[in-house]
């Protein structure tokens, strides 16, 4: 028997962008699939309806591991409908499942057990925000999120800005989006005035806005600034800095 | 008079992947749009084509960007467009524009102009390839190429096991197509045989396989291996190491 593959399925950053995140071949496949491994049951449900799905959702089996089930259950568990033939889908809250979110555990245990793994196209915050930005893409490194304390946040942003000056590397991170604001203040306290910073928000959304200019800009407030207030909105920031910061 | 905006714009990665690449909302914008900055003219109307472009390619504006132009014109010449109203679609040869791949400097000049710019979602193999490996998505880096010469780059590759230990980051390079059997053959005589590697070739094609697996496995012949030669596939390799490795 051969086994069934395992579809990783990007899904929506935000609402109102089912068209701007699926592709033909995302909306087939999800048609094609019964069986999902999810980070949260409710959204994969909302978001395989903005997929097209066709068949009645009752008919689908769904196993959620958010957070509350996460290491309770071995990830083994939930590839068993592919290596019984069936092919299995997926899913995390948004963006490109194991990819600053939750399912890596679930890949990674399908490669052990043989099964073949087919990453689908979609939307990633990550990588829009570092095309928006226009800083380099020929190296960059993403970090997840920086550290919560006030002393340790400056030391690490510091040596974001230095690395990213000794290595001409772009620097990515995240933040819980009740911190963008405190953040930002952070990020135009600490870096020097010629380090460029880029700040996304609501990436493929229709309040999307992406403003990338020095930190001397950002400070003067005559530079471009955003439409509406950062707070609570899903945002991703970049640095790229230039050898050698003065300080 | 409101500026034009700046859509960049990925395309597919390999032949026969154009209902695995565009969005409805990257097709719609493409037949929107009239004019094109882009690196290679031919295959920028080959992917316009794919992506079900309606308007007589005759009528379109493109400016090509590539190789041996590059320099020559300032970036801000292209985007002269945008100034006057017009949006302007940016256009590399594979993936994401400016992510590994030339564009990023447009993309800058345009933050410069004051030109809002709007990252549409599509292919990136670095992306797929991350997703699809099963490793540390929540920290990862992206290197470009290795060095040529042998010295230097088994040095290298030993630097970026030992930093994937200590940050518990994955590292992610690529090679040109011709010389992946030879990096390979590197990287299993250089890494700890626990090491963590894996291999994405031909991503969204008809012969796309990842194989992810530890060095050991890929060493021992008993783990996965290539249904076909990798020479001269477009490759992406990842590896990700256990801390302290033993040597």
């Amino acid at each position: 028997m051969t086994f069934g593959k395992l579809y990783l399925i990007p899904v929506p950053l935000s609402d109102h962008a089912a068209a701007a995140s699926f592709t033909e071949f995302s909306r087939q496949t999800i048609n094609e699939i019964s069986e999902y491994i999810v980070e949260n049951e409710k959204t994969a449900r909302k978001f395989l309806k903005q997929a097209g799905l066709q068949r009645p959702q009752s008919e689908l089996i769904i196993h959620d591991y958010g957070k509350h089930r996460r290491g309770e259950v071995p990830a083994s568990s939930y590839l068993k409908a592919a290596k019984e033939g069936r092919d299995l889908g997926l899913m995390s809250e948004a963006g490109c499942p194991g990819i600053a979110d939750p399912g890596a555990e679930v890949v990674a245990e399908a490669h052990r057990l043989g099964i073949e793994v087919v990453p689908l196209v979609g939307p990633n915050s990550i990588l829009l925000a570092l095309m928006a930005s226009g800083f380099n893409g020929q190296s960059f490194a993403f970090h997840g999120y920086l550290p919560i304390d006030k002393g340790p946040r400056s030391a690490r942003v510091r040596e974001l800005e230095r690395e990213s000056a000794q290595r001409n590397q772009t620097q990515i991170f995240i933040e819980t989006p009740f911190r963008n604001n405190s953040v930002l203040e952070e990020l135009l306290k600490t870096l020097d005035s010629r380090t460029e910073l880029c700040v996304a928000v609501d990436l493929t959304g229709p309040t999307e806005q992406v403003v990338s200019q020095s930190v001397g800009q950002w400070r003067s407030g005559q530079g471009k600034s955003f439409k509406e207030d950062l707070h609570k909105r899903p945002a991703i920031f970049l640095l790229h800095a230039h050898k050698q910061p003065k300080r």
